[in-house]
């Protein structure tokens, strides 16, 4: 409260954008505009003014931007974010006396009401606005003051330029001030736009043999070519040989078999040392090298577990559960056990050198070049934890890039993107139908999360071959692969089985039959097919295309046909506008009217649109609100229209 | 944040009632059950614990009560709420290991699955929570350590008795609390239920001479025997001389006219005198222990505002905005001028001698006895000044009643009701149509300003003569009256032309034509007619049904004919069931189907209610879910049943 709270009658509430009031920043990107919003009003009809109040984080003095009025007592203001640093803002507001008196003697004149005492009033104003400094301001006033120039004095009144002034102007008494100082973290636009190709290394070579990261290199023109720019691998730390798992997730193995990536940890080394088998960190730190020059980052997989003969578990068996008879205790879902497994137990005693180490293992992997960081079962490691390594991480480097693979509920995923993981995997791998997809996207983009959570949408991972997918044809992957790649500007595909359209579960479960996860898969690196010909085309629309590059512009467009999913993604100023139309039923063509927004789109009566279908070259002319469409899918599942605008449209 | 708080591994959000993060109160009255409501979770899978801490203000411990999962990380509590005053409250939650290892080990064992070391586990846990002091637990322990008594130990955790023990011992560790500490203000019951009537006490006179407070005694019996327990008076102080309204808000008065009451002050006095004509203080006083003795309050209007000869206005000129030529501000809304008020200028530099001096106003009709204010305008006056005052008046006497008359913007009454006022008058005078209707009910028993928002319906006030039922038949006037008296608990009417269905507009103004605010009417104070039974029959009802003692307990019952709204309301022990319907179509019959609410019910497959109509006093019984209604609004146009459900029902 200000010492004049009062006579300070302007109250203010409802500031947006926050997270639980101001517990957590507020998420954006650089380029992004931030748009400012408060309920503000106050008692009677007099004019308020409202100010944000906004800086970078370190800087003494506020910038102020003026707000508008948007009705119902909601003020707005936009702001464009520029640096990648975190800003602070408030909002301020007060009773603008002159602006009151403006509107009050304007209206009196058009009443033809003498208005000689409010000229009076506002020479007075004048002089306070001017405090003895603004010559044009004072000389105003003498007009005003000047009972034989009342003519005059009515006639500058109501001139343009004396509305200017007042609105240039303010007045300000008794200012309430927000008292909560809002975070908006502003991270890089590269955090907003990714295009993700999972493999397993060991798979990298073509001859069946165990790969390494020297054949993952041979692989990055390709990757490249397809127009991926982040290659996630797997866990690429030595794999633990006690209770190591077999084929098809078997409790035991045989001689030879490599076991989970994610059972980490040997006598080999742990979490800062790479698995033999896959080279030398000179190896992978090429590997890094030779990605970044294609423009390709290479993610590290983050999985904070260990296996039983991970070097930590003898070093500091104080980071482990002991049960009664000196064992440590395994990772269990009762009745299942998961006995290839350590958990660290984080209500350890030295829980303060736990969290220190794994800080340090991050560090030591940014120091050897990662930027991004797929943190595998976030949701299984106390959410206290993330908020205090990312946040201390991200003092340092703040471009490193969190991405958490949580499949679970879904307010611990909510709280996960919150406490400062850049990117969130998302519900986006079961939702199928029309409704759900909308749903799901208006949640994401219109809802609170919109403010902390990133989505990133995968159509399938290799812990998760969906019910949809199994035993289905190539159309429905081809149709999942364009939802993912135009609806959320960050997605990406667990690769070499999405290719050839794997559609083979263990049966009942989600799950890939003789997943990668437990064995040497050998793939043919040359092949290319219709998938990874739209693959190409979908990547490189993306990187053409600004419209593609955000998750948060995307328009539904009204279609009736149940199977048909049309919407648009546009940049503010219309340069860039993409109108995607999916058949969701891969088995049967669909027809249907999509209606073009005309309000989004600045389109008149007139309308002359130019549509281009980016995967089959083809050109259309739309001249109606509502159009004509039909999907083939054995054909192809979806359209991709950039749309041109004809100038008569305006 | 707790000294472990690395450990402390639960999070909790969305911690509710409250309003704006705790800046004001949530508000119950006395009786009333507080359903606390959060979300919590964990990382991983180990079972969570959470309790409601709630106390009285000044109270120094806290009273602990469990709570409940409901599914999606949500855990609630009910709390009873038996005293008027604040309550404090907060959530925290905290993982058992005991209860997750319960779990565990039951799953194991119907898995047949060994369970030797948890069984080991199990002491341990016994013993930490004995402490060394609990025989009863310690010699459990002893069993599950005894290897040779397996069975007999895996027989003792699968017992009945061992899974009461487990709920009935919380283990805590490492516990997390929300940080803020939540206040609940818990207002007299009175708050929630009342029944106003609204007179001119210059009208209560018989033979058109300007009436008395002793002809108001005289009406006494009458209002009464309507079932009014509130009757408020408009300003009953001196009544300004210059510049004094004339009849239908003429600028110019004759001689003899009385004026408006809200233009307040004279020589006579101002906000602590009493009106000459109207009697003396000595006979309010009367009036007011008259009504007492007759269960109703007087509630007198508080309008902090002056005319021009008020006496505060000569005393302290220092309060009103003067203008350049030294004259005093009246109120204007441009073009439009009141040159009979001048309103008091809250950002004066003597605003804290204003604020004691209208503090004090309050306070001396309170030791005058009034209990109840109609506080005309607020919403003219500094919302910081009504939480100032409220909140002083209310530290002394917590039972005094502020209903807000602010018709105005919906964020500004919010605000008002926010900071304290404990009724307020709301948009039901205009919410006409059945969908409408169920909205706005809707929005104030479930929206966000359930916690603050008393909601009072009035079909009609002085001010407002609302357009539908300008012009119109009795009918309408009865339906509009049904519905407030039974929607809301806190309802009232502006009598007298209510009574009579004044349906004599100002030509295109929701304002009455001779509107009583500028002259004295005289009324025939001895009729009764259809409206005045309806009015007696339905407040009997009001008093006699617990079930119309509140407004958060509607429950809208669907029917698909959208002239007929049906809803229920019940107490939550079912002993009182109150079924209204309406037929919104003043003119014509309607007639549908309307659903009785099983589930809130509590009915099963056969149905067997009896339906008594408290208007009518005809019998029905229902034997359905969906039961034919047939509403003639000439006959009547609702009914109001009173519902016995047969015990075969259950």
């Amino acid at each position: 409260m200000t010492k004049n709270q009062g006579q300070s009658r302007v109250i203010i509430e409802n500031v947006q954008p926050q997270v639980d009031g101001g517990l957590y920043p507020a998420k954006r990107t650089v380029g992004e505009m931030l748009e400012v919003s408060a309920d503000i009003f106050a008692d009677g009809h007099d004019h308020i003014r409202a100010d944000v109040l906004y800086k970078q984080e370190g800087e003494k003095e506020w910038t102020r931007k003026g707000m508008t009025h948007r009705g119902n007592d909601t003020y707005t203001c936009a702001i464009q974010l520029d640096k990648q640093v975190n800003y602070l803002f408030t909002v301020e507001a007060w009773i603008d006396h002159f602006e009151t008196w403006y509107d009050g003697i304007i209206k009196k004149i058009n009443a033809n009401i003498d208005v000689t005492l409010e000229l009076r009033e506002g020479a007075n104003y004048l002089k306070e606005l001017s405090g003895g400094s603004n010559k044009d301001l004072e000389s105003i006033a003498t007009l005003f003051e000047d009972k034989k120039k009342s003519k005059e004095s009515i006639s500058k009144v109501t001139s343009s330029s004396f509305s200017d002034l007042v609105h240039k102007y303010p007045l300000r008494h008794f200012e309430t001030r927000y008292p909560t100082e809002f975070v908006i973290k502003v991270e890089s636009s590269r955090t907003l736009f990714t295009t993700w190709y999972e493999l397993f290394p060991r798979s990298a070579s073509s001859t069946g043999k165990h790969g390494t990261f020297q054949d993952v290199i041979k692989l990055l023109p390709r990757i490249e070519s397809m127009g991926f720019d982040v290659l996630y691998l797997p866990p690429i730390h030595p794999i633990g040989k006690v209770n190591r798992k077999g084929g098809n997730n078997s409790t035991t193995s045989k001689p030879g078999e490599p076991g989970s990536p994610w059972a980490i940890g040997s006598d080999e080394g742990g979490h800062k040392a790479v698995h033999p088998e896959l080279g030398t960190m000179a190896d992978y730190k090429k590997l890094i090298s030779e990605a970044k020059a294609r423009g390709i980052d290479i993610a590290l997989d983050l999985a904070f577990q260990c296996a039983p003969d991970h070097p930590y578990v003898k070093e500091h068996p104080e980071w482990f559960r002991q049960r009664p008879d000196g064992s440590i205790q395994y990772a269990e879902n009762p009745p299942k056990k998961y006995q290839d497994i350590y958990p660290f137990d984080f209500e350890c005693k030295d829980w303060k050198g736990l969290w220190e180490e794994l800080k340090s293992v991050t560090l030591f992997w940014i120091e050897n070049g990662v930027t991004i960081f797929r943190v595998d079962n976030p949701h299984t490691k106390p959410i206290p934890f993330w908020e205090w390594m990312i946040t201390e991480i991200h003092k340092v480097h703040p471009d490193i890039i969190f991405l958490a693979e949580a499949f679970t509920r879904p307010k611990v995923m909510s709280s996960l993107a919150k406490v400062g993981f850049n990117q969130s995997y998302t519900y986006f791998t079961w939702r199928v139908g029309k409704g759900e997809l909308i749903e799901y996207m208006n949640e994401l983009v219109h809802g609170s999360s919109r403010n902390y959570f990133r989505p990133n949408f995968w159509p399938n991972t290799p812990d998760i071959l969906p019910f949809h997918l199994q035993h289905q044809s190539e159309n429905i992957f081809i149709l999942r692969l364009a939802l993912a790649a135009t609806m959320s500007s960050n997605y990406g595909i667990y690769g070499p089985p999405y290719e050839m359209c794997d559609n083979d579960p263990v049966p009942g479960r989600e799950e890939y039959n003789n997943s990668e996860k437990y064995e040497v898969k050998k793939y043919d690196w040359k092949r290319t097919n219709r998938m990874t010909d739209i693959i190409t085309i979908l990547n490189k629309a993306r990187k053409e295309h600004r419209a593609l590059q955000s998750t948060w512009n995307i328009h539904f467009c009204a279609m009736e046909n149940p199977n048909l999913i049309a919407y648009i993604k546009c940049t503010p100023d219309l340069s860039d506008i993409i109108l995607t139309v999916v058949n969701l039923d891969p088995h049967n063509k669909h027809q249907g009217y999509v209606q073009l927004p005309k309000a989004l789109l600045g389109l008149g009566d007139f309308i002359n649109v130019k549509l281009n279908d980016l995967v089959t070259g083809e050109w259309f002319t739309w001249t109606q609100e509502w159009n004509y469409v039909e999907l083939e899918p054995n054909r192809m599942p979806f359209h991709l229209f950039e749309l041109k605008i004809h100038e008569s449209n305006m």
